[in-house]
């Protein structure tokens, strides 16, 4: 199984992105997805204290309609985070008002998200209209335009999908999505966003596990603080329109693949965003490899990949392992640095050992700045503390960040 | 009390700074710091998992020698951190030459502190060389020698000291000392080092706990990563020249005062180190007040101050709330984001508040643009959440720092 070339459909699914003003350009800003059908809805939000309105509205509506839901409508621009009461009420207004364009029956139908400046308040004209014409640009291949109007400053739109046939089935499943995020790296506007949807028919318990556990390896595994803004948000939702059964429990014999497939297409998107961040010139994948237990290698890996002293060095094709084992010191996993073992490489070829036991190797240093002058490069660490290991993605930090970033909000 | 303007020299204490050859420039790389008499030794060192030779070899000796030592030599230029077995022989080398160069009698009497390339082994020659030379030129004025010779990415030598009068006495104590470091950020130049001396005389027990204590407030709250570079080491040495009687408790009348001073000191070192990063352009200091203890306090501040983008902001003059609310959310420590309340100001200024009970003010941005546009900049952020505070130091992330740490190593 693998995500595809093209971009896909999912049956029972339409969407649309369209610019109704809330930007100082007119870059479309405002996304629509509905379904067909009522989905089964899972989500998974930021672990900020300071959560925006629109993740505290879907919290909420999740909990009231038990993991049901109809239809996602996103705008950027504008956050709705740190806007109190009235953001509150406008996440709502917002949902009530796609509610009745769509006409759809449940009152608990829509979810909310939003993207953009912190504080700020929704211009909730513009969204009314826009909802109206985001409405009547509805279509099953609108998915491009919607991955298109919740851009920031993303370089470019990001989607993905998975087809598969379950095993014993001729009947094909579609996993698809979109997301935003621009690398670790986010100005005022804040946040990264992963809209999914599938037309298989998942229970929403089960829903809400493989999400999670797909999560694990993949949002969880990029230095985007994935975990940190105000308005991080990943959705998944499966209308059952495929006709299969319901897949109700990890055992049933469908599961494992769209498990895979949920996976594959989380760890898509998630390269992605982490790849384009912002004045990114590299990609880089950082493999550790011979922790405790996921959790450790996977901090460690995120240390490494947050370092700006590493992520400089990367920029300025400096293979400086002195800074990667160092992060890796301050991680707060316990190894014994005599046993560390570093290399590194990239897609098909074999890689360089930089390390072992702890100490410097002799390094054929013309093969290494060969190796690390490429646009991918791969950081691969043993610890020798174990058998887990754990997979991050990251970009490198460059001047183009730096101007990025300190621009004016105004 | 209050640190002084000009250095001065600490009775009973010799030091130099030389040129011994370990850097590619003729910049003086070698440092040494002799007392008279034995001296209680107080030290702190890294937490980093990956520990350089210099800092195995010290607390070894410290342990042997139950705290007590009458020299440090300093390097700069090479780490000897990742170096294996050789790496320790070469620390215990380094500390015989000096022990012999001074005629100590104790076999343990000599600290070593290096900083510089790590995983690339230490000239021995140059070193034996350069003992002699920074025996010969050891002088009670020399501090500020030192204080070169350890300098690496520094802009300039970091150096100041404390002179008081106990209560009830006439005579004079003084607490001085030297440090390098590149506020927030190390390259291959890693580590902070901090060697403080004090006439005073102090049991070694009580050394530590004074030093350990005034580190809370000082060193730990700059992001240096204080605790998570190979070779970062805080020394103090007691050698009781002043001739006032031992300290020997907490509850000694001597001990508040000299407890003040050597906080002072600690405080004027690490500010010196945070406001010297590399590639700063702002002296900037982020007060935490209403946090349920001091730790919490410390770690907000500490995440705020590590924040790309909250720097990114600073250095771009952009009053950015946003961003170091987010940074507050993401600290791990719990608060209630409707009862946040940030204030920006300047030294002698009154603050402009930008944001109470967690939602944005009217502010005058003329004024919040003047605040911001100057050198010093202090944010001031109260959780809402206890009555402990603590205070952080740290400088912005400018383009400067992209260019010093892209750089190639060799």
């Amino acid at each position: 199984m693998k995500t595809q070339e093209t971009f896909r459909a999912i049956p029972g699914f339409r969407a649309s992105g369209i610019c109704c003003g809330l930007r100082k350009t007119t870059a479309p800003d405002l996304a629509l997805i509905a379904s067909d059908r009522p989905c089964s809805a899972a989500a998974l939000f930021t672990r900020n204290l300071v959560q925006a309105a629109p993740v505290l509205y879907d919290r909420a509506l999740l909990s009231r309609s038990n993991r049901q839901a109809q239809a996602v409508v996103m705008n950027a621009g504008i956050a709705n985070a740190c806007t109190g009461e009235q953001g509150l009420r406008d996440a709502e207004t917002t949902a009530s008002l796609v509610r009745r364009a769509l006409a759809l029956p449940h009152e608990d139908a829509v979810l909310v998200l939003s993207t953009g400046v912190i504080g700020a308040p929704l211009d909730m004209d513009k969204i009314a209209t826009g909802v109206g014409t985001a409405t009547a640009q509805l279509q099953p291949d609108g998915w491009p335009s919607a991955a298109q109007a919740i851009m920031t400053t993303d370089t470019h739109p990001k989607m993905a999908s998975v087809r598969y046939t379950p095993p014993g089935s001729d009947t094909a499943v579609t996993v698809a999505g979109i997301a935003k995020g621009a690398g670790m790296i986010h100005p005022d506007m804040a946040t990264m966003l992963a809209v999914m949807a599938t037309d298989a028919a998942v229970a929403p318990p089960l829903l809400q596990e493989a999400l999670r556990r797909a999560n694990q390896t993949s949002f969880r595994c990029i230095t985007v603080d994935g975990d940190t803004s105000t308005n991080d948000t990943v959705l998944l939702l499966a209308n059952g329109v495929c006709g299969l059964p319901e897949i109700r429990d990890t055992t049933d014999a469908a599961y494992a693949p769209f498990m895979e497939a949920v996976t594959l297409l989380c760890q898509n998107l998630a390269r992605q965003i982490a790849w384009d961040g912002e004045g990114a010139t590299k990609q880089i994948t950082i493999r550790v490899t011979g922790a405790p237990d996921f959790e450790a290698a996977r901090r460690v890996g995120r240390t490494i990949a947050s370092s700006p002293l590493v992520k400089t060095a990367l920029y300025g094709n400096d293979a400086n392992w002195g800074r990667v084992l160092g992060a890796a010191g301050r991680a707060g996993v316990p190894f014994d640095p005599a046993r560390l073992r570093l290399a590194i490489g990239q897609p098909a070829q074999p890689s360089l050992e930089l390390v072992r036991n702890g100490q410097p190797r002799d390094v054929d240093e013309e093969r290494a700045a060969q190796i690390i002058a490429q646009k991918e490069v791969a950081l691969h660490l043993d610890l020798g503390a174990g058998t887990a290991e754990a997979t991050i993605w990251t970009c490198d930090l460059s001047h183009e960040y730096i101007s990025v970033n300190a621009e004016y909000r105004t």
